[in-house]
């Protein structure tokens, strides 16, 4: 089962290290990651996608909170949160697969973003079940270069932790 | 000097607490981080920004070459690629503000992906620079909540590394 989870770590050289550190010394296998800013400039917040049990994620949580310069850790059930996740994929084109390629584009409600005489660039922003549908989908033209952010979520609702 | 640079990685549990661990250990801070799959199942691609100049850049390219499950390390150069990141922003609403905060979203070309009485979640995708001014926009009314990917950036054209 996959979990996505939250940490709240203060901007500090070497944290994403400690982080990093606990998870691979204790095996829990990183699925995606994303490390970014947050509303508070000394604040980073890292989306992690990790793949356990209820247990794992339980020894995960308790571990991250032994760490210094890491402030809250908090699990986002699929159910309860809004997850997107971003890609940037270079696909081979030719005068016959274009129009199709396009209409696909349109459909999924991406973007192109780059355009040769042999391949264009799309960026898709989505949940994760239809990025993946959507690689799929691109495969069969031929990917030549393929990009992607780890996943990041926030709580629905007015809520915040 | 900021600079981006992907980093094509085997899929091995630790590979990423290695890659931190160099930046930690030679004192190279990381401003952004994304860690996400490929065209290629067996590989993940991390694109990292880092502060520093062209000296630092060359060493950072040379030791991240000594880690075993590095394949490739490669710049970015801004003028040579298409760089993206994507955010989702919890903003305080109220009756006054509503329809200001949807003009905004409309002109930044977002996308509000949850309402509730006193709050829209916004989905947001764009070079740093836009999205940078995009939260200062919305820094007044008032943000509950941020989460940001980190940078992600393809080569322009249809070359590929």
């Amino acid at each position: 089962m996959k979990h996505t989870i939250s940490v709240i770590v203060e901007n500090h050289p070497g944290v994403l290290n400690k982080v990093a550190g606990l998870f691979a010394r204790r095996g829990f296998n990183i699925d995606s990651l994303a490390v970014g800013t947050t509303e508070n400039p000394n604040l980073s917040r890292m989306t992690i996608v990790v793949e356990g049990d209820d247990q794992v994620l339980e020894q995960i949580q308790k571990q991250l909170y032994k760490l210094i310069n890491v402030l809250k850790v908090f699990d986002l059930p699929p159910e309860k949160s809004i997850d997107r996740e971003l890609i940037l994929v270079k696909v081979a084109t030719n005068n016959k697969n274009r129009t199709e390629i396009t209409e696909l584009v349109d459909l999924f409600n991406s973007k192109i973003v780059d355009v040769t005489n042999d391949s264009v660039t799309i960026e898709a922003v989505g949940e994760s079940e239809k990025i993946a549908g959507f690689i799929k989908m691109l495969e069969k033209f031929g990917i030549k270069e393929m990009v992607q952010t780890g996943k990041i979520a926030l709580l629905k609702g007015s809520e915040n932790k």
